[in-house]
């Protein structure tokens, strides 16, 4: 089935306690539509970068399959930039410089041909943004979003207005408490799904991920790593595997959702093995199998 | 199969956001051994308390068959309090007083028809008390050993010549990052692993549990609870709950291991759900597997 993203399409600058990469490709977008390669093909990217982005990187998403229709590339315009150090845990991170560049007056129309897409995945942005595509999109059958902390304390009307339209969120275990003013993930969950969203995945990085449906409570495991390389870009990437496997089954029942939520933890495991878009670009689909394997095997009780 | 536990009995004074008792009964040994005795008969508690314990206390331990003939009654003793303040999250808690009293000079003998235990469940008590206790049982099966940060903090030498004698040690994921001096929990468990227990559980609270063998990593949900009580006792619950499960069915490997977990924490979840012991003490084996099929469930991908 037909998969669309939008978000950022960046450049960033990365620092762990163990390295610093500068001009690194990222952008959620960028990850999103990498990961959803191994699961549909020629998954559609909206989005906008300047004229810095360079030939690499658009070679590094062609390769991939992605459909670049509606990425544009602005005149005279440089791409959206993220200087990020992680702390010594890799569970925190600080934000040492943002350059919104072409992102700062982004708000895309959506290509005609792009319009029938089925199963939408919005990258983490703007709430205005998210739902002008959203009302773009004729008929999806499935959709996904994103958003963060800043998006929830500088633009939460609006937040609440695009959640009332979408069939799934997906964001971390602190969004989930400050969204819901509620410290306890269940209750949490409880009141985001009266928000609009029917779905609602919560995840916990090392913890895991909860799902939430109207049915049940499922409990993913996290992927026991020693190392972790990088973690730019694994939730995005878990949104792109959690979607595009959907789009790929074309089912939408609590089972095809619980393996949509390990697919997107295995494809965020081999995201954060990596740095940047690295680990996600050589993988074959037997190695994403097993890993999905290995993810069940984590919970596994043999009767 | 015999089941002897040793730890303290307490009397606690409890606040939570919602609610302030005093005089509860509580203590490692009283959670453990109420919890092993709906996995074996006439649990085994070696525990010392005060004159001022009171027959009502007693009478609750009886009634759950547990066998008293190892707790000391010291005269004009007094029994082991602590007064402890949840916060409103529910995860952490400020410990407001402390009063040793019996336990300050607490070296047990084991009686003689004890030291032929076979499951062994150490509670969280001074390290160097924990290994006087495991020399005296003639060939225990399986000992699995509870400690604290206090512990690894103060008497890390004897944490850590206790841990050579110990099959099975139960941290939370706090503990076993302060012990093992490592971020990263896969790592931690590696390095806690090579000091002696060759199974280690950690716990993480609202996240579940993870439990690693020489084999195999397991990770165990959490119960989705909207309403936390009480929290007090949480931990030895499980690792009553753990060892005692062991005990019934006395046989041990990675499938055993994990059902142990699932038990434990399906004990502790029933634990949280009131004050002190009160969630523990009129349970059906019919809730207990019901409980258990709910954890099942929460991590079931039905294929």
């Amino acid at each position: 089935m037909s998969f669309l993203t939008i978000g950022s399409v960046a450049i960033d600058n990365l620092e762990t306690p163990f390295e610093k990469r500068d001009n690194v490709l990222g952008g959620a977008a960028t990850f999103i539509s990498i990961t959803a390669s191994y699961f549909v093909d020629k998954p559609m990217l909206v989005g906008a970068v300047g004229e810095d982005f360079g030939e690499e990187n658009l070679k590094i998403l062609k390769e991939k399959n992605v459909d670049l229709s509606g990425l544009q590339i602005v005149k005279g315009g440089k791409t959206f930039r993220w200087h990020g150090r992680y702390h010594y845990d890799m569970n925190n991170r600080d934000t040492l410089d943002t350059q919104l560049n072409v992102l700062s007056d982004f708000n895309p129309s959506i290509p005609s041909h792009f319009q029938h897409a089925q199963y939408v995945c919005l990258g983490n942005l703007d709430p205005v943004i998210q739902r002008n595509v959203l009302l773009q999109i004729k008929s999806p059958k499935l959709t996904v979003c994103d958003t963060m902390n800043y998006w929830i304390e500088s633009k939460l009307p609006d937040l609440k207005e695009t959640l009332k339209l979408v069939d799934v969120l997906i964001i971390n275990d602190s969004e989930a408490r400050l969204l819901s003013q509620s410290p306890n993930l269940v209750k949490a969950a409880r009141i985001i799904r009266a928000m609009g969203p029917k779905i609602l995945v919560i995840k916990k990085g090392e913890h895991g991920a909860l799902l939430f449906t109207e049915n049940s409570v499922f409990s993913a495991p996290a992927y026991p790593l020693e190392t972790i390389v990088d973690p730019t870009g694994a939730g995005d990437t878990f949104a792109g595997g959690f979607t595009a496997y959907l789009a790929k089954v074309n089912t939408i029942n609590d089972i095809t959702l619980r393996k949509a939520v390990l697919y997107g933890s295995a494809m965020a495991s081999f995201c954060v093995e990596k740095f940047g878009t690295e680990g996600l670009l050589n993988l074959s689909l037997l190695e994403i199998d097993d890993r999905y394997r290995s993810f069940l095997e984590l919970s596994r009780i043999e009767e």
